[in-house]
């Protein structure tokens, strides 16, 4: 028998069939399909089918869900005996978070009659928002109930919705690959969540807090997925045309670079000079993180590459140095080290973003501004204030993670949601059944290798 | 030595090269290049290369693709000792059976001029027939040889065409995701085949038949990917513009909350309250299935969630206590549990289907209608009427599905095929050499620790 | 402490910081976005945004990416203690020499006022030239340090852009798919390589040149992608409209034939009719390596099925019989037998492409003509010398590979890049931190399994 208060016969079911059934309901009040997924709404109008957006964003919408799947999924793999939880509870807040989403966003995006209209966009940016919960997921990683979790998505979707509101709504902030509202938000809400639940005696289960060989290679096929689809992810909403095309680019270009600094800070930093599969799996992903505001914008294949290669030297740096700062003097316990990847990587790139927007001309963007810096092309605002605007939204982006991070914390500590013990965590075995080992090789029916195969069979 | 009766060595290679070699003479006397993938005849017509429909279906293509080879192929490596078969038999039969279903699906799709013009919507079809196949596959797992597969797939392919022939051109069914044609043809075909190909014995490999905690990992790739891919499955071959759109968006929403509904289902059933793999693997998938004939109908996002909610709790719900009784009422080892993913989800899929179709009005569609329902459209059949062919159809697939599995169940039982004996099922080594364990960490030359290897480096 | 000679402390970050600066100091002084990336440019004219060229390579880029990250990556994890270095080195090689493969490419394509123009297309060709050095890393895989690595990327990929400079600028030779660019060159590269590089004393290491269970496994995940996104890097490139929908679907058929080739001469070559893990994870991919130059010709399916028929046959008979001649005649030591997967039916793809060009009418590419072969088109030259075109451009690729692969395999023996003795070879812990096994089932705080958790939590 499991602990009661970790047991979660009764406790998963309520929360799962509640939250549903009240997305159901909301999506029967208030949900419809928009102008692109009705069929009398997109045949009343007079157009090709192959221009229905289905076509322009698509393609760009499965890479992100591959990366929000597999790739965080995956990527959390690397503990020894936390890979159903990994990918199953990754599976799970993600596959609510979307739902819960599309309806916060919905809201905050401005309504129509009182309904939210939907199709592909919408569906992209769930998934960011999504996106942003995974990553507070991985500060907390192996530490927390799947109760704990769906609550912390509930409340983190809606405050990330509110945050996106007041950035590209209210301030004119571009954004469009979330270096602030994503990365940057998911980040510190998810570090502030990790230091209110903080847990002086987790060493208790540090046997178990580290990767054995199989289990890094599983991260390895989060690693590379996200590596390979972040340009499709920081381009996947930015204007059709030049816009995603140069988004796509610059981002391949940062990665690249990143991926040679962190070679290159890996063996540097190391005791002996070799590799660490943790700065790999992780700090190479930085780059796209920190092109993820400045992507669109004319930062050029070489100011991308800079970036790049500035974020994962940052990145292997806090790896090495930093968490082990901030868990023994701050008591923030980051499992996955979402600070380094997508902490300060996020604030270089918004940083990035705030320069870039300040030094735009008309010269370097044409006609192209419109689609790039609106408000400027319209002349409403100059280039330096765009900039201007683009760093307070980075401060207001910190401000909102970290006060609702707080605020979900303390939440989040109520001993209702059973939360693992401290000798218990990073262990799938207290929340899923997890299977024996091999058969055993003891009798003539159980014979699992060849040999012995082979003398049964003759 | 291997016994002869399932020795490879003659059986195989006369299989696949008389299978491949008829198939080139067929390729070769009666498959040309449709007007899209011809050179002469594209360049006859006057219109932009960018309205080749390779544009608006190949990215859709490539995604079942995945779903087909990596999906399916890996959701079935759960068990222990069953990988190499698993992903590739997998392999085998799906390479075989889409060639093959081009000639069938073309035979009965219509000949032009006595030839059979292929391009990317014949191979999304040839990928879906293949799938049924797969289902099929899922049901004998552990318990076929490569040649059995191979000729289940044969008959399996033709009765596939026969059955879709019926509904989609005879009886003008809608079923553009194959709740019908595809998850429930397929299961029950399976079952039937496995139900005569009864093991009674079977328990002597039952040591086998579980998975480890690795398998289980491998089988989440393949989870994953048909769970983010479905949407793409539903709608590749739906009509262009908000039809495409709007089937990927339902199935998304439908998926979702299939995953809440089985997460919170299996552990209520759980003995302990401890979330079983084997439903997270299988029944957050039947949300996909659901929505396959309904899927690019108006069924509403909310429509599409409670389809996938219901049937993640009638999936779990299979699992938990029908499969016990399938096996030991009616006999029927169901090793992958396909009637609780493929088979209870698709029949509830064709119910929503023809329930949605029945309500279907011009108010709703509008000038839609005519991609969605033709013939209601057209004014050739009222909407009730098309929502009674659905329901035919249903039983038709069943018929088909049922009868041909059995005899193709007693073609199988021939034992001239070699099948494994009831010792040595759910194991790769009766068929493909299996590596020896890790090298040993006895000696200099063969250190493969970290320690071992430092040591000898100084 | 590791041997002075292998440690990465140093040698890798000069490397990685000198190759990565210079390439950012070219980029900025010879790199622009192209017409379809630059947002002046692209607004200057008068075109929708839908016809930018990013909805029409992008998909297809996106799917190579995959091959060339995760393909051709995850398919190098077989050996059982090698998997960081396949998946690690790999995906460091392939970061690199994209970034160079873009400046060498963008040279010889031709300058725009002494700059290099990149957007989708030299992206993908950035990729293609990539994997050229990935094949080469296949033959000297386990036997190289990441300097060697890096400095052979760094010539092989200015060797490859002059090869296909001569090729594709000069000669006028076809080969989207690149038989002979890619692969042929690729192949023979770094099997000259590692001939230079032989070991005499390999065997000290032989017990780690084998795969494990897991490892096998691992590999599948690279060749099922390699295998499912192949028809994408045959097209990737290919004219729009017809050519890219014909060479999938050509290449689509070709590999479908090919697996059931390799499937059978697996089992008919085995000593006991056992598949061979080896064969299905290579030799089933040699249909595409084959269809790499006439995919886009009017090869016909029925063409496309023999050739990879074939393919499949002189692969799995390269790797069954050719493999100890090389390694024992011409002391050839090639780990991933690249000979075999890409070598040899790379020269079969050029040969088939040579011939099918030969016999190209107007009667049967009509207008399509131009796309496909542009000077038979325009008259410049007729056919047959098309074909002949072809034939000699084998030639020269052969040439150049074989030279290059001799002066840069000597310069690689130089020992100041650090390569691993004989005993160590095939090895991830002599360059990788690798992780100690799982957490040891000794006591309570350490309890990994169920059962001593479940007591525990009592």
């Amino acid at each position: 028998m499991t602990d009661a208060a970790t047991n979660m016969r009764l406790k998963l079911p309520i929360i799962c069939f509640t939250l549903e059934i009240i997305l159901i309901i909301l999506f029967g009040a208030i949900v419809q399909y928009d102008h692109e997924t009705d069929a009398k709404q997109w045949h009343s109008k007079n157009h090709s089918d192959y221009e229905n957006d289905f076509y322009y964003r698509y393609p760009s919408f499965q890479d992100v869900h591959v990366m929000i799947f597999i790739g965080f999924g995956f990527l959390m793999t690397f503990l020894q005996r936390y890979g159903f939880s990994s990918v199953g509870f990754n599976f799970l807040i993600a596959a609510f978070a979307l739902q819960w989403a599309t309806l916060m966003q919905g809201f905050f995006h401005g309504l129509h009659g009182g309904k939210i209209h939907i199709g592909v966009e919408s569906m992209i940016n769930a998934d960011f928002c999504t996106g942003s919960v995974l990553i507070s997921f991985g500060a907390v990683l192996g530490k927390t109930s799947p109760v704990q979790l769906l609550v912390m998505a509930m409340f983190e979707v809606t405050l990330f919705a509110v945050n996106e509101f007041i950035l590209l709504s209210l301030l004119g902030t571009k954004d469009a690959g979330g270096s602030m509202t994503i990365h940057t938000f998911g980040a510190y809400f998810g570090l502030m969540v990790t230091r209110i639940l903080y847990r002086p005696n987790l060493d208790k289960s540090k046997d178990k807090n580290s990767s054995v060989y199989h289990s890094d290679l599983f991260a390895m096929i989060g690693t590379i997925y996200l590596w390979m689809f972040w340009p499709s992810f920081n381009s996947a909403i930015t204007a059709h045309g030049d816009d995603q095309h140069r988004t796509a680019m610059n981002t391949y270009y940062s990665l690249a670079a990143c991926t040679l600094a962190t070679y290159g800070m890996s063996a540097l930093t190391a005791h002996d000079g070799k590799l660490d599969m943790v700065h790999i799996q992780n700090a190479a992903l930085a780059g796209g993180v920190a092109a993820g505001t400045a992507g669109e914008m004319m930062l050029t294949p070489c100011g991308s590459m800079i970036v790049g290669f500035l974020a994962g030297i940052i990145s292997v740096l806090g790896f090495k140095y930093l968490s082990t700062i901030l868990e023994e003097k701050l008591k923030i316990q980051d499992t996955c080290g979402v600070h380094n990847l997508h902490g300060m990587p996020g604030v270089l790139g918004a940083i990035v973003g705030a320069v870039t927007a300040a030094v735009a001309t008309a010269d370097i963007y044409g006609e192209g501004m419109a689609d790039v810096f609106p408000k400027v092309a319209s002349g409403e605002v100059d280039a330096s204030y765009q900039g201007g605007i683009q760093a307070i939204s980075l401060a207001v982006t910190l401000g909102i993670a970290l006060l609702g991070g707080l605020i979900v914390g303390f939440i989040l500590k109520l001993p209702i949601f059973g939360a693992p013990p401290d000798t218990i965590c990073f262990e799938d075995s207290i929340y899923w059944e997890v299977p024996g080992e091999e058969a055993p090789h003891d009798g003539q029916l159980t014979a699992v290798n060849t040999e012995e195969t082979e003398k049964l069979s003759t």
